[in-house]
């Protein structure tokens, strides 16, 4: 732990992604009523920022079809900040009229995966960020946006995605009315020196805007990860239950940083999720009755808390 | 990476350990020209430091009653260091006999576990280090001696592990005469913040002579673990090929950090293993091939190396 570290919280949000990056990576379609319980079980266990749906045309992904319906559950459950995904303004204004508390906006980091993932260039998805800020400013201005900016580690698509460039869509979020801006290691191929840099980088450029560390786990590296982006001052970082999801349009990379085993991370490390493990595991059940024989992921769950492992009373 | 870093190399060894500390944990013995063939290819990718035997009564552990014979032909590997445990001075005798260059000396930082796993108490362990150092001082005087301190982060019998327990000791080995001493998540209990914790003081205390991490991945925070250790300047990490390895003495405890996905962390993160990714993910075809339908782990040869990814040419 660096120097930087006595001044940061000793706290971290973990943003769950699962409803929205891993149902949208799996062809078969959960049934609403079984969205709702997962969500409701990950509510119990603590989780205060759940990505419960993405706002997109239900001919381009059927398992987001009952997103305002998932949605107004969310709503219902005290304390939770309700985020969704949206792509486009027209996704935004769904979203906002839903009654969403934060909007997040994917904008690659690689031109390639941009037009594959969204149809737009880099510029066109800036320009979708400043409309989408002006909407929440005439619609919803208590809610919060946040842009990610997608393969800022490198791209199945395009390979090396150049750091500056990363960098500059990050400012341009924020220029264009983000209030923060994370960085999204999309299909699996950041390494821990990297993480280093990129978040030192955004820090010095946007600040406090810096935002979340989201990182997938294709290569083994996705703890090491949020380790190094810990390290770097970031405490705000997406995982996804069991493991589920991916990118649909980057062939090749699978699978979140599992939810269970980041939030043992840092437990143990004596750092404060807010998140019951006992519950956490619990909420596998729900999962796996809404998908049944989805393979799920988690060494955590498997092999069971250390002996004498002993969580936080506050969790209860 | 803290300030302290800039002072000290950009590379590590990797001591693979899959022939004896994975080998070992699999009830199947492995025919011995297969361990041959594969210790040759792992040999071929790059590493310079092999784990091939340990030398115990075959009766409790048959999978090694070959030790013999594999460290004659691990010792015709040019530029190879063999390495052996030995649970005691008759082990140690039989290893400096067959020439093995380096002696593993496990030590229990839990009273219980040494008892399990050796039938000794953490004094008498102490006192068979002394005595091997004797032997070796005697017998081979060029051979390296290591101790490793086991269950150092905790234990599946006892639960927690006093630090104080594992530095004091890790300076007692030192002490009756090892060469160097490192610290090992025998059981996957280690967190990153207890990592740098135990490491930096392991440092203050017996300075150089602090050795290798033996990471396990048994709740998904191997990588993570090697690298807070790498933050605390350790330059030495075991691992195993394909995670094969556990302790059969110590319930629950499963998988070495996979060497393969350590190597990937490292080289991508610019930090030179000297091992040829390419040929360490082919050397897992003659494990598998002498262990038919033994599973084996690793994300990164699931999910292949990065586009674009170019490994040092050296490694040819």
């Amino acid at each position: 732990m660096n120097i930087m570290q006595a001044a940061l919280p000793n706290h971290v949000l973990i943003s769950e992604v699962g409803p929205r990056d891993g149902l949208q990576s799996v062809s078969r379609t959960m049934a609403t009523a079984d969205k709702l319980r997962w969500i409701t079980a990950l509510y119990d266990a603590g989780l205060r920022e759940i990505e419960v749906a993405s706002f997109v045309p239900a001919k381009h992904l059927p398992q987001m079809a009952d997103a305002a319906e998932v949605v107004q559950h969310a709503l219902s459950l005290p304390g939770l900040t309700v985020m969704a995904l949206v792509p486009n303004r027209r996704g935004a204004q769904s979203a906002l009229e839903a009654g969403v508390h934060k909007l997040t906006v994917p904008v690659s980091a690689s031109a390639a995966h941009s037009l594959a993932n969204v149809r737009k260039t880099r510029e066109e998805m800036i320009e979708e960020v400043s409309a989408i800020a002006a909407l929440r400013r005439a619609l919803a201005p208590q809610a919060k946006l946040e842009a990610g900016i997608s393969t800022a580690f490198g791209c199945t698509m395009q390979g090396e995605v150049p750091e500056d460039d990363v960098i500059r869509l990050a400012a341009q979020c924020v220029a264009a009315g983000a209030d923060e801006c994370g960085l999204s290691d999309t299909v699996g191929y950041a390494n821990p020196a990297q993480v280093h840099r990129l978040f030192r980088r955004l820090r010095a450029e946007i600040g406090d805007k810096a935002g979340a560390a989201h990182m997938h786990n294709t290569r083994g590296l996705g703890l090491a990860n949020c380790l190094a982006a810990w390290d770097e001052g970031v405490r705000i970082f997406d995982a996804s239950l069991g493991g589920l999801g991916g990118c649909p349009y980057a062939p090749g990379a699978s699978g979140n940083v599992v939810t269970e085993d980041l939030v043992f991370m840092f437990e143990a490390m004596g750092v404060s999720t807010g998140v019951n493990l006992a519950k956490l595991m619990a909420a596998r059940e729900p999962l796996q009755a809404g998908l049944p024989g989805e393979p799920v992921y988690g060494m955590t769950p498997e092999a069971g808390l250390p002996k004498g492992f002993v969580q936080r009373a506050a969790y209860a």
